[in-house]
C-alpha cells in the first residue's frame, strides 16, 4: 500500500481505476500485490499510484500513466497478466477497471 | 460509505477521483460526508460512487458521472462548495481531484 498521494503531475494523462472486493481468504495476494506495485514502476510513463482498502470492504487503487501507450505497455505486461489471472482464478469476489483520460486535476495540502 | 462495486455502466462516462488524507481528528466530518453522499445522488446524470480508506491511511472516492455537465453540476452545487471549504479549513491534510473521461471499461464477477 501507498500511504502518499500523487501530486504535481501536469494533465493530459490517464488514469486506471481499479475498484475490487476480495474472498474471504486471499492467499498469496498480498505477495502479489507487492510484486506489482514493484514491476509497475518499470513501466515507461507509469507517474504513481495510489491505494486504499476499508477493512473488509472495497479496495480502490488508482494508478497513473502519462499517456494510453503507457497503459497498454503495463496490460501486455506478461507478469501482470499472470497475477490477473491469479486473481480471477483464486483472489477477487468482483472488480471493474475504468480507463480514463484526465484533462483538469487540482489539489490542496495543508500549510 | 458505500460497499458496492458500480457496475454496468457503458462507456463514455466521466470519473472523478478524490483521494485524501484526514487530518487526526476530524469533527464533524463523517456526518458532511453522509450528507454529500446523499445529495449527490439528486445530480442529473450522477452514476454512482465508491469509496475506500485505509484506516489511518489514504482515502479514495470515485464518483461516476455521465459527462462533464453533470460533473460540473456538481461542482456548482452550493451545500457542496459549503463542505470543500469545510474540508479545506478543518478536515483534510490535503487532497487531489482529477477527473477523467473513461472510454474503456471491464469487470469481473466470480460466478
Amino acid at each position: 500500500m501507498s500511504d502518499h498521494l500523487v501530486a504535481g503531475i501536469e494533465p493530459p494523462y490517464c488514469t486506471v481505476v481499479f475498484t475490487s472486493r476480495l474472498r474471504e481468504d486471499p492467499s498469496g495476494y498480498a505477495e502479489t500485490a507487492a510484486r506489482m506495485q514493484e514491476l509497475v514502476r518499470q513501466v515507461p510513463g507509469f507517474l504513481g499510484y495510489e491505494s486504499a482498502r476499508t477493512p473488509g470492504g472495497l479496495g480502490i487503487t488508482v494508478g497513473y500513466f502519462r499517456d494510453e501507450e503507457a497503459v497498454a505497455a503495463w496490460r501486455r505486461n506478461l507478469e501482470h497478466q499472470e497475477a490477473q489471472r491469479r486473481g480471477r482464478a483464486e483472489w477477487y469476489e468482483e472488480y471493474s477497471v475504468h480507463v480514463g483520460r484526465v484533462e483538469r486535476s487540482h489539489s490542496f495540502v495543508r500549510e
